[in-house]
């Protein structure tokens, strides 16, 4: 009790019973229900309450030696120098997978068939229809259960990526661990209020109905995935493709099908654990006819290819002949841009990363580096002591090998013939070699396919490096004279390519002006490729780089056919077609109710409107 | 004051000056300003302030006497019966424009080649650098200057369009300028809200950032139109191009190329009254040889295709040589269902519309009519007994018409030799023919393009005009068996068109649940076509009938480069790359440094969660 109360026993009705309290507190309960609605709490606490009570099970699957050990593989290399063909004229119909890393033979995949592509997306489809019905969190367990394997596993999924790449497993953890399992949190916290039917405003015309648009599962989404991430790559498009109610019949490169069995089998065995049929998920492995059998399948409903922009336009023109939706992600030229006002120290690591990651065999890779005049001779010297610390050899522990290194294999021989084009254009155009530029073929790396880290400075817009995509441990440096900000936009620009591109610069407010203005579909300010971190955020570029998006929000959308749906907003109040309008339209009335209707809604004088409503009576 | 204050006149501190206090009026004032933020309030009044300061100029536009009077063309009819063409041998390089009702000529329009069409891109890009730079506000009060003159103009804009398709003047009111204007309204309404950057949230890696996606003008969009719409097809895309930023060079259908001078005379004025290039806006006339040109022209940012699925395919071919996006709007063979608890006096006006607005030439026109057998014999009486009262004629006034007729011309000649064979196909496979079922050569349609209102009944899935889309004033009338929503699901999406549908029935609910079952991208229930009146709603479909969205919020940002941006959130607070995997990255620590990244952020169990923090420390 307050002293007030006990010094005034009975104060009569207080402010707090007039009406306007009660108002008041109306007003404050529906404000408060309204803020809970427009942050998501109810989602969200319900969302820990399924995840707190659902217990998540550990599923078993079962390994091979190779994939389960390091030293696991008891073949022989293959050969010590020369190049080696996935394809043996004595096995038709077989991809041979090899380790790029050691050359040990890995063992062999079917190169399926247009026939064997239709019997597998034909056992999806069945499949599809019964996981279209599944609820959002029957979903999530699914994914949740694939988080916990990787989780409990992590080891091993990165050997297997590392054996079928020679990646180093660093790379595998950061590039195909970690990205999987922020985009399966990112999908199991959001998905399901992102394909939640968005309501739209209806117009003064038809105030009266209610609009919507709804998120319904496509079908059978096929993506064509590349090789440089073979785990991220082959299990990115399920997670979203199943969360929103597809199946996924999804290619794997030829160059990396040996472990997609392994993660192929991860995925099924998620789905069987929780009573699903496995069917829903298919892996398609083969040459360029499995390829072009998936998008000519009448089955599948939508193409998603990562890959070259020379196979993307084969990719589109198949798709054109069956009318099917594609999107294209095709690689890039990636800028990243040193401003003269950056701290060199804190910066030169995000260089290293950005060009040396995955061996530069990466999509958003940083192809062209753009230093101001300013700190260019400073960078340069910097990086280049940098770049010839890096050790580079067989990531995994065999042949002796302890697995100390920093750049691992490249996945294609054929690719370092063309790296190694652009580096001798570059150098005799007059670019300056630091180091490398040649294939490793020191003891750590012999027999395997190895590209030394190199490093380019001196590189102009006139040489083929600075255009041509090259997908290899190069450092390309390009100097923007007098640290003219135009001058550097026109640089980057003139690139046929625009992905990802980052901006580093001590004014942030300066970076981010430069950066909005580069031609590319993804940028991060002082940071590098952050942005796929966000999962909730679209990956995809323009021009030359593709069009389309896949991952955030648009990405989750463009799996769903996006249907819109217009109802009666007030049971029994239908829509009826004005008497006048009606057939036989009555001519003399018909045409003059037509225009006042227009005057009434869209003409802005309010004398014209009155006009229009006197009109409508007139003649209606 | 109350009468407790007068009893009681000093009651110490009351609850209203404590802290609690302070803190709920903090708490409502924020929820009050966060539900102004979430409904938008601050940005429809000023929105409303700028509509009401901003005065609309009302343009002058030049028009000719054809263009200006119903009965302005002079030229006499070109020939009684035959089929005449839009190209004459003695003047190559054009367009021979005639009006389809009468056959009399109005003019001729360049056929354009690649050259001139890289010429209007060039002009059309440079004038789109300075429009990109132009504000919201000053992009609305161009597209109210269009609307004013649209409602100054409702006549002039009706008969050019009708002029030039044949087509009656309430078809043009209702789908040309009633459409033209909801969608300036809702534009200009929503748009800017809708282009502002969409925030995404970071996950518990990235909280230190933020990130969004941008919408930037993508450069040139390039609307590949149709003649059935002369007007709103020409400035539809327009409308929602320049808003977003961008120039659009739209090429017009060869078949009604005539009206595009008027409409494009409009556009260019209203640029032109308010400072800005108008040459942001260009029209092409021409065959397929300048729309190939759009195609592969590098200017050309986007293509918007629609038309049929043939030209469809080869657009996409086209496109696929140069990775150009595609949208694809590509006709249907829309359904509307009658549910056996309709009331058909209500739904009977609703079928005719569907059928004969616009003489059937309508990408949503109702091409198939599934009513249940409950009331299949009174619809097709009642339907028959309206069919039979419908006038059909050249629409404007000349050669003696007086207009009063509810059916106009079709624009093309050779369309009705496939509508004859799709009609006579039915009959001969057993459909009951009511009326119609040939051209139209009456006194009032003499020497016209007309084909006559035609009804049939007992049509099935084996004939061919229940599959393939025939454009004109048919009604098609399918029996659905035992009234079995099961039965009428599948024959509705046997077909391999997608785009709208409608279902009509006196359970909304159960219409409502066949409706989402159908296969389309658009829907309404108890209702036809309004969802184009929702224009906040995205227009398109699946299967044949095509891919990719205009109109709505997804049709605006179609028409923009998405780019995905991540920058500091907190200013200063740069992200680094931790030590131990900065390269040379140290192989004792950085692999298992990696791990318990994975292990705190994505594994479920506190105890590794907490494991994991303890690895950090550890190896970090």
């Amino acid at each position: 009790m307050s002293s007030g109360n006990e010094s005034c026993p009975a104060p009569g009705p207080s402010l707090w019973d007039s009406p306007w309290m009660i108002l008041a507190h109306v007003v404050v309960v529906s404000l408060a229900l309204l803020y809970i609605q427009s942050t998501h709490w109810v989602y969200h606490i319900a969302l820990w309450i399924e995840y707190v009570t659902t217990p998540v099970p550990l599923i078993q699957v079962e390994m091979t030696d190779a994939e389960a050990k390091d030293d696991g593989v008891t073949s022989e290399p293959l050969g010590a120098d020369e190049a080696i063909s996935i394809l043996d004229p004595n096995k038709p119909g077989f991809i041979q997978c090899y380790d790029p890393a050691t050359k040990q033979h890995l063992g062999e995949m079917k190169a399926m068939t247009a026939a064997d592509v239709h019997e597998l997306c034909v056992k999806a489809k069945l499949a599809q229809e019964k996981w279209a019905k599944t609820t959002f969190a029957e979903r999530r367990l699914v994914l949740r259960t694939i988080q916990k394997y990787i989780c409990h596993h992590v080891q091993d999924i990165c050997r297997v990526a590392s054996r079928d790449s020679g990646k180093v497993k660093v790379d595998a953890l950061l590039g195909e661990v970690l990205t999987t399992c922020e985009k399966i949190r990112t999908i199991n916290e959001w998905g399901e209020l992102w394909l939640q039917p968005s309501y739209r405003p209806t117009g003064p015309m038809m105030v009266h109905k209610s609009a919507r648009v709804e998120y319904v599962p496509f079908g059978i989404i096929a993506p064509i995935a590349p090789w440089n991430y073979p785990f991220h790559n082959a299990i990115n498009h399920i997670i979203s493709g199943i969360f929103a109610g597809n199946a996924v019949v999804g290619k794997v490169s030829e160059h990396t099908s040996w472990s997609s069995s392994y993660f192929d089998r991860i995925v099924k065995q998620a789905l069987k654990e929780h009573g699903h049929d496995p069917n829903l998920v298919q892996t398609v492995t083969g040459l360029g006819e499995a390829g072009a059998a998936l998008v000519a399948e009448p089955l599948v409903d939508k193409i998603i290819f990562t890959g070259s922009p020379a196979i993307g336009k084969k990719v589109m023109e198949g798709a054109s002949k069956h009318l099917k939706p594609v999107i294209l992600e095709l690689g890039g030229k990636d800028p990243m841009v040193f401003m003269n006002d950056v701290d060199l120290k804190q910066v030169v690591p995000w260089v290293m990363r950005g060009c040396f990651q995955n061996c530069g065999q990466n999509c958003v890779g940083v192809e062209r580096v753009f230093v101001y005049e300013g700190v260019y001779d400073e960078f340069v010297a910097q990086a280049e002591a940098r770049v010839k610390t890096l050790r580079q050899g067989g990531p995994l522990e065999c042949r002796g090998n302890d697995a100390d290194v920093d750049c691992g294999a490249m996945v294609m021989d054929g690719q370092m013939d063309l790296i190694q084009a652009l580096v001798d254009d570059a150098v005799a155009k007059g670019a300056k070699l630091h180091c490398g530029g040649k294939r490793n073929v020191s003891d750590a790396c012999k027999g395997g396919q190895f590209y030394e880290p190199t490093m380019l400075s001196g590189v102009t817009p006139a040489m083929r490096i600075f255009q041509e995509e090259l997908f290899g441990p190069v450092m390309t440096v390009i100097k923007v004279p007098d640290n003219d900000d135009a001058e550097c936009l026109k640089m980057v620009n003139s690139s046929c390519f625009g992905l990802g591109s980052s901006v580093y610069g001590g004014d942030a407010e300066r970076a981010l002006k430069l950066g909005r203005q580069l031609k590319s579909g993804m940028c991060t300010i002082n940071d590098f490729a952050s942005n796929y971190l966000v999962q909730a955020l679209p990956f995809g570029g323009c021009k030359e780089s593709g069009f389309g998006r896949f991952a955030g929000i648009e990405g989750l959308k463009a799996l769903c056919l996006e249907r819109a749906i217009v109802t009666d907003r007030i049971p029994g109040v239908n829509t009826t077609i004005p008497p006048v309008i009606d057939y036989p339209i009555d001519k003399q009335k018909g045409l003059p109710f037509c225009e006042c209707l227009i005057q009434l809604f869209y003409n802005e004088s309010i004398v014209d409107k009155i006009k229009g409503i006197g009109g409508l009576i007139k003649y209606g």
